[in-house]
C-alpha cells in the first residue's frame, strides 16, 4: 500500500467538530498521489476529499495553493473549493500536519482522450488563466530554468547509464533554451501539471482540474506547451495534430494568442519536455530498487523534446495564426 | 502509490452496463489493502466498492468468498453484499481479472479500541460463526499447521538474523503446538483475520465486518484465539484482560461454549500467535529493501506466543468457565 499517514478516529471527530459538514461515516484513503496523503471524507451531509500535506509541500506555499483554489472556485472554475471552518480558515492542523478540507469533483480521469476532451482542456486551460488574472498572490516557478539544471546536475553521473551521451545532450539542450527562452511574453499564474490523471470528465464534460500543487507564476503559454507534452503524443511516441490542435484552437477562442506567443510556442514545448525529462531522469536513478512505485521511463521526453526541436513553427501543431 | 490494476473508462462503463446499479460518477483507488485492487465507486445511485482481484487470490476460492458474503448478509450479518449482474452473477471480469462489485460499507475502523468495542467485536464473530452453519461451500484452511511449517521452513535460515535462536524455537513451538492441537472442537466457517482494520464502526456500534480473503472451514474457537491476538495487546506488549473479557463474555452470550472449547483457548492462542509470527517473518525475510511497504515486526507475535505459551488457563483471559 501507498505510504500515508492514518488519521485516528478522535483527532478526525476533534477536526470535524470545527468545521459545519457533518460527522464522518468514511474516511478511505486514496491510492492516487504520491505526494500528500489523501481521503474520500464522507460525513452524513456530503463528499469531500482531506489532504494531509506531507514533507514533500513546502508549508508556506500552501497559502497560495489553497487561496487560488479559492480564487478560481470563487470565479466558477470546476476546480476543489477549500471548505472553511467555524473561525474561517481553510488551512488546518491534522495528525500534526498541515491539512485542507476541499469539496469532492464528480468525473474521471480520461484513460483514452479524444478530441472533445483536448478542446475542453484548451478552453479550461484558458479559463484558468484568465480567471487567476487577479489572484494576489505570487509563487516562483521552482522548476523553471534553474531548476531544471539543478535537476541535470544531480543525474548527470546516471544520465549516460541511462542512454549513452544524454548528459551532454541534456547540457546543450539547456544552454540552447536557456539562450533563447522568452523574456517579454504574458505571464501568470499557471497549473504547470495538467496531466491526463489531473482533469475529471462526465462523458464529454469537463467536471474538475485538481492537483493544483506545481501552480506558479510562469508563462501563460508555457502551461500550454506543457499539455502539449502531456496530451498530444500516442503512446507509440507519434504526434497526434488532431488533439493538438483541437487544444490550441479551443484556448485561442477562450484566450486571444498574440503573434511573439505563437512564435514561441515550439521553444516553451521544447522546454516543457526537458523539465519533465529531468525530473523523471532524477526519479529513475534516485528511485530505491524495488519499490512499489511505477518509474516512468524519461526517455520518452527525450524524444518528445527532439520533436518540439525539428518544428519549424507553431503550424506543425496543427495552428496557423 | 500503491501497485493497483487501473481501469479504462470505456471498461468501467462496459461493467456498469451489466449490472443495474446506474452511471459511474467517480471511480477511485483505494489505499488499503495490498492483496487486491480496490476502487471506491460512486455511481448516481448508490455508492459501492469494485475489486479487481490480482493474483495472490486463488480464484478457485472465488466462489466460497462471494457466496459467503451473499449467505451472510442475506442473513442479516453486517458484511458487503456482492451485487448480482442482471445475469444473476456476481464473479465478473474487468481489467482482464476476476472482479465483483460490492456494497459500500459506513463506518471506520477503531484505531483506539474500547471494551464496548471488543464486546461488539465477540458478538459479530459469534453472530458470524452461527450464520455461516449452514453455508454450504467448503474452504480448507491454507495457514493452518501445515501451512505454517512451510513458511517456517521457508524463513529458517534468516529467522536467527531476527533474533538469535529463534529458528529453533520455532521448530520446538510447531512440535509442541501439533503435539496438543485439538481434533474434536466444533468446526465451521471463520473469518481468521478479523483485526481492526477489517471491522468498521459508527460510534460504538459496529457497521461492518470486511476482508473474507481468508475466510476457512477451522475450529470456531480458533477464530476467538485469533482475535485475542489482535484486539487484547497494548502497543507496548502488556494483555488488556479488560478487553479480553469483554469479547469472550460477548461471544459466550451468542453462541455457548463447551467445557473443551474453554480448555483449548490458550493452546489455540499460542497456535494463532505462531501463525502471525510465522508470515510476517516471512514477509520480514522476503520484502525487498526500500520497498514502500510497512513490514510489520515479527517479534510483536513471538511476545504473545510467549504471553499464551505462560498461560494456566483461560481464567487468565478473564473468563470463568
Amino acid at each position: 500500500m501507498a505510504v500515508y499517514t492514518d488519521i485516528a478516529d478522535d483527532e478526525l471527530d476533534r477536526l470535524l467538530g470545527s468545521y459545519d459538514i457533518g460527522q464522518a461515516v468514511a474516511c478511505t484513503g486514496i491510492a492516487e498521489g504520491v505526494e500528500n496523503s489523501n481521503f474520500m471524507l464522507l460525513t452524513d451531509r456530503d463528499r469531500y476529499i482531506l489532504t494531509l500535506y506531507e514533507k514533500r509541500v513546502d508549508p508556506a506555499d500552501l497559502p497560495f495553493f489553497l487561496g487560488l483554489l479559492d480564487h478560481l472556485s470563487e470565479r466558477g472554475f470546476p476546480c476543489p473549493k477549500p471548505v472553511r471552518t467555524r473561525a474561517g480558515e481553510t488551512l488546518v492542523t491534522a495528525a500534526d500536519r498541515p491539512a485542507a478540507i476541499v469539496s469532492f469533483l464528480q468525473g474521471r480521469w480520461p484513460r483514452k482522450p479524444r478530441p472533445v476532451h483536448l478542446a475542453a482542456i484548451g478552453d479550461a486551460l484558458a479559463q484558468l488563466h484568465l480567471a487567476a488574472g487577479d489572484f494576489p498572490l505570487r509563487r516562483p516557478n521552482a522548476l523553471s530554468l534553474d531548476g531544471w539544471s539543478t535537476l541535470i546536475g544531480q543525474s548527470e553521473s546516471g544520465a549516460d547509464t541511462v542512454l549513452p551521451g544524454l548528459s551532454g545532450e541534456l547540457w546543450r539542450e539547456m544552454a540552447a533554451i536557456r539562450t533563447d527562452w522568452p523574456r517579454d511574453l504574458p505571464t501568470g499564474v499557471i497549473h504547470a501539471d495538467l496531466f491526463p490523471d489531473n482533469v475529471f470528465f462526465m462523458g464529454d464534460d469537463l467536471s474538475g482540474v485538481i492537483d493544483f500543487y506545481f501552480a506558479c507564476n510562469d508563462i501563460l503559454l508555457y502551461d500550454l506547451a506543457i499539455c502539449l507534452n502531456a496530451w498530444c503524443f500516442e503512446r507509440d511516441g507519434a504526434f497526434n495534430i488532431t488533439h493538438a490542435r483541437a487544444m490550441l484552437q479551443a484556448y485561442r477562442n477562450r484566450r486571444p494568442i498574440s503573434r511573439a506567443e505563437f512564435d514561441a510556442l515550439p521553444l516553451l514545448a521544447r522546454g516543457a519536455a526537458l523539465r519533465f525529462l529531468a525530473t523523471r531522469l532524477y526519479d529513475w536513478l534516485h528511485t530505491p530498487e524495488g519499490a512499489f512505485v511505477t518509474r516512468k521511463d524519461p526517455l520518452e521526453y527525450w524524444h518528445r523534446l527532439k520533436f518540439h526541436r525539428g518544428v519549424a513553427d507553431t503550424r506543425a501543431y496543427g495552428l496557423d495564426f
